[in-house]
């Protein structure tokens, strides 16, 4: 499936309700707009928001290489942005997105939430999607 | 609706994969089990997410007042954990709840995230959950 990335538009007042924490960052979730499974947690800063909702696709700050990146601009695995929220108190950002290719994470799978509490020996490759309940 | 909680038998080598940041703390998703929607996002310690897996009741750290808060106890919104995951680097967890009461936030709405970026003069009450595409 191809999808289009569409930018939301935003003021300068929306953007300045989110609160960042001591390090210029905020916590933003990714939901799959097709079947609301989570799909990943990374962070952004200012510029990598803004860069989300401009273009249209997901952009966050990688703390370990202290850089931004666009999710999937190497792996092919393109996050569409369709709806984009900030949370009661704006330290929280939820994304819900069209994930395009084989899934968010690099270990190929879907989401990477594939490991349960509780099931300490299954195989992660099959474990069930967040979102149900494992057997 | 009346909900049963269910405790989550980990063992410590489960818990050991579990990556606290500086600060001993690791965000945690809370998602909803009914219609998967991401109700909020919060903190967690050691010790909460023990307590968590042990009652099968969401059990937070709050950063602002430096303790441990079990959701509901106070509102009566508890939130009864089904499933419980961690991320393939083990820095975020991911909680599938039965949501009891109103909802997760003190606003009374279902979820946290109902502001949406490019809509800043919605109603946030009239706000879309989190998960459905503004109209």
């Amino acid at each position: 499936m191809t999808f289009t990335a569409e930018p939301i538009e935003v003021t300068a007042e929306e953007l300045g309700r989110v609160v960042y924490d001591a390090d210029g960052l905020v916590p933003a979730i990714v939901q799959d707009a097709s079947n609301g499974e989570v799909l990943m947690m990374a962070w952004m800063n200012a510029e990598s928001l803004e860069r989300t909702l401009a273009t249209g696709r997901t952009w966050f700050w990688s703390r370990s290489r202290a850089e931004l990146w666009c999710k999937g601009e190497t792996s092919g695995d393109r996050q569409y942005v369709r709806a984009a929220f900030y949370d009661c108190d704006g330290d929280t950002l939820l994304f819900v997105v069209d994930q395009e290719g084989r899934g968010a994470c690099h270990t190929g799978l879907r989401s990477f939430f594939f490991r349960a509490f509780g099931h300490p020996d299954r195989d992660p490759s099959a474990e069930p999607a967040a979102g149900e309940s494992p057997a």
